[in-house]
């Protein structure tokens, strides 16, 4: 398997390197047709999809271009590489182009997303965070700078524990003000939530494991169940219904020693579904007749649009099937990477698991949260935090209607920030991306929510920041270059 | 294997169980003798181990004592819980009393000894830090007040990366003054050098294979190598000259599949030895000689005692096979838990699994960390540092002579704050530890430092704090405790 990819790698790449010299010799003119992919594959004696993969390799490089059940044609690449040069010279763009192609393998796509947010971009639709200016950023640095005055020889110690337990205390009080009922020693801090979910994997399956995600799912989850050596099994989600748990009961039944399920009940990443109570207590219903462990992302938990802060399927679990994970990273304080997890019955395995992977997690965060939280801030924060996603919410929507072409898709998210987009036309939002980042914008392209390339149409946009001039116009100008795709490919 | 384990586990506990009852109704009297342990355990059809298992925890609960080739004897366990209740009351020792048993367990001795720490202790010379005014606390802490006064914003950004370029480059400075030429490319930040260690393991070795460690070692090391399902081979250290290359060399001949070496080439932990540089360029041979990576922990590389600061192997690594891990944890600031790693060939696969491990590390202690450095306060902090541990050592070590019975045996580093001792007699440390903390002083029992109980009569003593009052009379009452047991044994 690993060595028949390596081979279809190198010959596609050939092809590619080939190819790329014959369009530079002029061998193949501008606005020319290059061969069919069942020609080409057949005159080399390669497969269809290695041809397929050489001419999306061409078009990352932005030497072809594809028109609709037309074929692949080429470009007129040297006014576009003149004037991608005259944009560096004037300082748009510095960085060096990403290696687009990187993006199509699941090995490197979240690098590539992280090589890509290192671009001076003016408009970061990818990014995880809400606007700055939208967390209580002076209130905790004030926090901070007291903490550092009164008590700067707290440097010159060694933490240890499970967490300072100023902050588990806090922390309790606020999840039980949603039905999550715990003591100091069922909490453990750990270095965000990502490090939660991981050592939560490690507590429940082992190498060559089988873990149920969502489908589209956060990519960084699926990046992390392969670097386990575990098999992502994904389970579709409904827009606005969240995790089918029809399709979850059936894969179930027919698929013998899966581990875990890993699951955001509130506000799922992408698709910022709600689950209802009914199909959570289902979903906790199936984790127990199973015996199998649900390890719940509650990270937007806290950033419902409308009505009461929704209470997590651990709100419910009797018999400590559900390891949950939240964090501050998205409703209080991203830069402080602090998460936190309840592993229920498998909370031992998990502490020391989290002492082997990082042992402590610093004390400082921690102590600036723990009195933020004790001062009781949060609640208004919140508020303020969900009263601003919701006035973004029909500005962005009418931005997409009036700039987007006909026959594209918006789900609208019932909590969180995320704007899931279907394109029209089957147009690859990796394309797209390839054009709106030469113009300074990111997004993320829908080929990273899944280790098939399903949702290869689709894209999410980060929609928590301040509805403004700089974003309209980057909606207007994504709808621009989406509509030039489309119109490339009727041409 | 583990089933059997299991059995033997619960065989000794129901033994136990079986005698604390018996004991508690005095079937057996203050004074009097315990059956043989081969008597014993031919009475029961149990392994005469699991008998000594047993007794053993019934010295940790103490109810019995051990004297020396004589046999086990009821304590005057009333007397003892009396006193130890009294001093409950006087607030000496509020915490419940440590399940000393699970010291024993593998699985259980690393979370145990953070139960430890969180007691309230007078003398906690198990601790990982040096005092906490050696370390440049003020400094750092008006560091971060001005940049959480100047740029409060950054509190609200999600950080992305490998590290804080700042920080990135002020390390490759200092890397460079010890012979490590480095790129900022080829460096990555981490959560302590607990998290570099964690993904170089994972990085090279699947759940299954063999890496060497060094033993003595670091129980943490052994921890996280069993939580990787990893298999580790001890491989002897020589005291005062370090990791063992015949040893080594032999080990590698007869393991097929030995995947790294994780060493301490620069005063490991917890011998404190120097390895010469001829042995450094020898161990890296043998490493490429065999084609496999060294896991080369620097942590204490900047506490020599005397002359420069030592090359690692690392600086002679033309090939890529050294992964090399450093940290701010022993020699700069403690509380920050930044760690750094360089991971050769590796570090591709390396940087995929931090990020997927817990994402990226804070960005504020990167940044004060980085101005710390950028001001050159660095070198003569670690002047006076190691000035103040090499001031110590003599006042230490005439202490032990002065207090400890005959018969001890010291060990001095040459870096770092670490002092090895063997008791005399065979004595158990872990039984001297039992006496030690009800006094509220801790150290590391020597149990800790491998997989088989040969340190068992060593114990790890962290001297890197002033010489006071307080040090001296802990000293004095572990050599009086020390003289007890050994007064027990030969009673």
């Amino acid at each position: 398997m690993k060595k028949s990819e390596t081979v279809m790698q190198h010959s596609y790449r050939q092809l590619a390197d080939h190819l790329v010299r014959a369009i530079k010799a002029v061998d193949y003119q501008v606005g020319e047709r290059l061969p069919s992919v069942r020609a080409y594959a057949l005159a080399h004696g390669v497969s269809a999809s290695t041809v397929i993969r050489c001419y999306r390799y061409l078009e990352s490089l932005g030497l072809v271009e594809a028109r609709s059940k037309s074929g692949m044609y080429v470009t007129d690449w040297k006014a576009q590489s003149v004037s991608r040069s005259a944009r560096q010279t004037h300082g748009a763009m510095s960085a060096p182009l990403m290696e687009y192609d990187k993006l199509m393998s699941h090995q490197h796509r979240m690098m590539q997303l992280y090589a890509l947010t290192s671009q001076p971009l003016h408009l970061g639709l990818h990014l995880a965070n809400a606007a700055p200016a939208w967390y209580p950023c002076d209130a905790l640095a004030k926090i901070g700078q007291r903490l550092l005055r009164s008590d700067p020889q707290a440097i010159g110690l060694y933490p240890t524990g499970t967490g300072l337990p100023a902050l588990k205390s806090a922390l309790i009080h606020h999840l039980a003000s949603f039905g999550v009922d715990l003591q100091a020693a069922d909490l453990l801090i750990t270095n965000g939530s990502t490090e939660a979910l991981s050592v939560a994997l490690r507590a429940v399956a082992q190498a060559g494991d089988t873990v149920i995600v969502e489908s589209p799912v956060y990519f960084g989850l699926l990046q992390m169940i392969e670097n386990l050596g575990l098999k992502a099994l994904e389970v579709p989600c409904v827009p606005g219904l969240g995790l089918s748990l029809e399709a979850l009961e059936y894969a179930l039944e027919h698929h013998a020693g899966v581990k875990a399920i890993v699951a955001m009940p509130n506000f799922q990443n992408p698709l910022g579904c709600p689950m209802s109570e009914k199909n959570k207590r289902r979903l906790l219903k199936l984790v127990e007749q199973y015996d199998i462990a649900l390890i719940e992302d509650d990270v937007f938990g806290d950033l419902a649009h409308q009505g009461e802060r929704p209470q997590p399927v651990k709100a419910w679990d009797k018999h400590g099937h559900v390891i949950y994970c939240g964090s501050c990273s998205k409703s209080m304080a991203p830069a402080f990477r602090l998460g936190w997890i309840s592993g229920g019955r498998y909370h031992g395995r998990i502490a020391a698991l989290k002492l082997s992977n990082s042992l402590v997690t610093p004390l400082f965060e921690q102590a600036v949260l723990a009195e933020f939280l004790h001062s009781g801030a949060l609640p208004s924060h919140l508020r303020k935090l969900r009263e601003r996603l919701v006035a973004n919410i029909p500005l962005v929507l009418a931005a997409v209607q009036r700039y987007f072409p006909a026959g594209t898709q918006v789900l609208s998210p019932a909590g969180g920030w995320w704007l899931w987009l279907q394109l029209p036309d089957n147009i690859d939002s990796l394309a797209l991306l390839r054009l709106a980042v030469a113009e300074g914008i990111a997004f993320t392209p829908g080929v990273m929510f899944s280790n098939s390339s399903k949702y290869a149409h689709f894209m999410r946009m980060n929609i928590g920041r301040p509805w403004d001039k700089e974003l309209e116009q980057g909606m207007q100008t994504l709808g621009r270059l989406l509509a030039q795709l489309m119109a490339a490919r009727l041409a």
